[in-house]
């Protein structure tokens, strides 16, 4: 099964976003056996829509579409596609009752704008978008099913999920289901992660091996067709067990959990607490943490401390130390993970003190340096690493991963 | 002067890697006045390079092509240009130097498999390329300038900027130039946004508006192509105008900062330095303050007091008031953000305590409940809102532009 992929969208002519749905959506499809074989991102005119609409109808069995569907002018999709299918434009009840459910939910009126949402190609299949105001729909044009969906990351995302790969599955040979396994790593560049996985599919046949830089984590997905019942789920399961044993303790999750989400795991499982003490990190550490629902359970405090006077006013820092060796020290980050394990109680305190750039650096510190400290009831220690980027998040993200594996590897 | 970006490679179709040389060919484009009408990426295959370049070629003034110039036997690019005009590939003596020149740099003789960069489509005209091995190459075929360059990021864009933009403003009328304005709003749904803004592209003929949900920010672009040095320019100045008086009190900031960036901006300017109390949203203000080079200079403090002991022992929060009014109330949150600025130090002090969910809420506080303080030098206020939404990311996000905004509009 051969698919396309449109994105629309000025801003991605203009090269103010980078276009990730394509790719996002482009991945999924690969991991249902569908063969993606052109990219097209056109702008928001009724000229451009159409002819793309028209150029790939026909031209393969599925398309996804996304963007125009929102309640202002420039939202143009759902008026392209019914100029281009020879249809009009009709009320359709499903995305009436969409648009109102949405809104009735937040206990709010619908605007009149959005009411423009539930005007879908006449002959279209609505499919209800209760993570948004915009109605997807579905429509085949020339022989080609084509999926609209909106722009919002989220909504797209929630929309390919849960009613386009569904839709996808059931048009491909019955039986046939996507086995799939994904192991978080962390520590090992691609490359590195690739050389040592090398092999593998010709060791189990019939498995496939993906690749996907989530930097700083490198995702593993291992996964198979298997068009009779279970067949070649034994055989995962031991390529699985295959590469856990060769990539050793770079990784962090078998089952594809996120850092954080693996920290959490580990601390729940040993009923230990943390805190921790940011300063280059700047508040992602304790970001990431209550990314997890019920971090309540083992995340007490997060002290960002910014300025040298908070390190030495909440965390009782000495100033003799930040004097002698430098926020970005051992000894300071030593005294800022011990600090914070003191005021908040918590069984483990892990600081972070480094030079995210892009300034701020010096031949002894240059921009990327980070210190580490971690401090629980037997002691304190502190790792120092260099990233060698140069760029403010990136080293922000990065340090914070690096603060997480230490934290990862001794609970 | 219109223009269409090709980009070639599986690894792009099965979503391996995200597309960014669409994005930054785009963005150096429209720097220069150039208009990109389409993106498309195909795979190596000879005929989906042919049907795009056949696709491309009469239909705008310039192309540009990244991929397939390397020495091995799936890039194809160069037999699939000449394929489509018709023309053999021969040897060219400037590609021959080129590909001499960058081996003879390294002191390494030239690989045979090498050589085979140095045939191109005749009638074509050579790009050295002094940072890799493929020479790049330019050609019209059917009144479309292409240029032709190797997939290599750090090599495509050392020849757009070195010899593709520079041949391009020869090609331009002069004076003809983007001009664009973005603003950034928020606390309006795109809708609302849309409606207010309604009718402004007939008011000023030839400004284009576009609206970008980076939730919870709505971004408003106003933009034109300037074709004689000034005319639209006061046009879109009055547009501008227009467009910042329908919006009022929801621009953040009218030149396309991000809502951290136009506090950062107005701290500066006031000298006034910052600190943090968090509770719901768990660090993610001082992360997004710390995002901004320079924060170091008005951020002093981000106290994640994810637990109730935290905030008794960090920011002297009475127990007595958490247990009469519990941790998401307006007199928790006021005592928070008078403790954070006391300990702190800092001009003014705010603070988040709410229900991000998916759990956790009660009849009388749901998920999606934040109560929002602030404290300044003249007295300590507390705010309250409710989210429509259940999903934790979200709401963390909405609570923290929440906050950011009430402190914005204070400073």
């Amino acid at each position: 099964m051969r698919a396309m992929v449109i994105t629309t969208g000025e801003e991605i002519l203009k090269g103010e976003v980078v276009d990730t749905h394509a790719a996002w959506i482009s991945e999924k499809f690969c991991e249902v056996g569908v063969e993606v074989v052109r990219h097209l991102s056109v702008g928001d005119n009724m000229t451009s829509l159409k002819e793309a609409f028209l150029r790939v109808a026909g031209r393969c069995e599925v398309a996804v579409v996304t963007g125009g569907l929102g309640p202002t002018e420039d939202d143009l999709t759902a008026r392209a596609v019914a100029e281009s299918a020879g249809v009009p434009l009709v009320e359709d009840p499903a995305a009436t009752a969409s648009v109102a459910a949405y809104f009735e939910g937040r206990q709010v009126a619908v605007p009149a704008s959005n009411l423009k949402q539930a005007r879908l190609p006449k002959g279209s299949t609505c499919i209800p978008n209760p993570v948004g105001t915009a109605p997807a729909f579905s429509l085949d044009i020339n022989g080609t099913r084509f999926w609209f969906l909106p722009g919002v990351p989220r909504e797209m995302r929630y929309l390919m999920t849960e009613a386009v790969l569904p839709a996808i599955v059931d048009l491909q040979p019955s039986g046939s289901r996507l086995v799939k396994t994904a192991i978080t790593t962390f520590g090992l560049p691609e490359s590195v992660v690739g050389e040592r996985l090398s092999g593998l599919e010709s060791l189990f046949q019939g498995i496939h091996v993906g690749y996907r830089a989530a930097l700083p984590v490198i995702e593993v997905k291992l996964w198979a067709f298997d068009q009779d019942g279970n067949s070649l789920q034994q055989l995962q399961q031991a390529a699985v067990a295959e590469a856990l044993n060769r990539l050793g303790d770079y990784v962090v999750s078998g089952k594809g959990l996120s850092m954080a989400e693996a920290v959490a795991e580990r601390l729940s499982e040993t009923k230990q607490t943390v805190a921790v003490a940011e300063s280059c990190t700047g508040g992602l550490i304790g970001s990431l943490f209550t990314d997890v629902s019920g971090s309540s359970d083992w995340f007490l405090l997060s002290a960002v401390t910014y300025a040298n006077s908070a390190k030495e006013n909440v965390l009782g820092v000495s100033g003799k130390t930040l004097e002698s060796h430098g926020a970005v020290s051992a000894e300071t980050v030593k005294e800022m993970a011990a600090g914070v394990k003191r005021v908040s109680g918590a069984d483990i305190g892990i600081a972070t003190s480094g030079i995210a750039g892009p300034t701020g650096g010096t031949d002894e510190k240059p921009v990327g340096t980070v210190w580490i400290g971690i401090a629980t009831d037997t002691g304190t220690e502190a790792m120092h690493f260099v990233s060698p980027f140069k760029e403010r998040h990136q080293n922000k993200r990065i340090f914070a991963f690096k603060a997480l594996d230490l934290l990862r590897r001794a609970i």
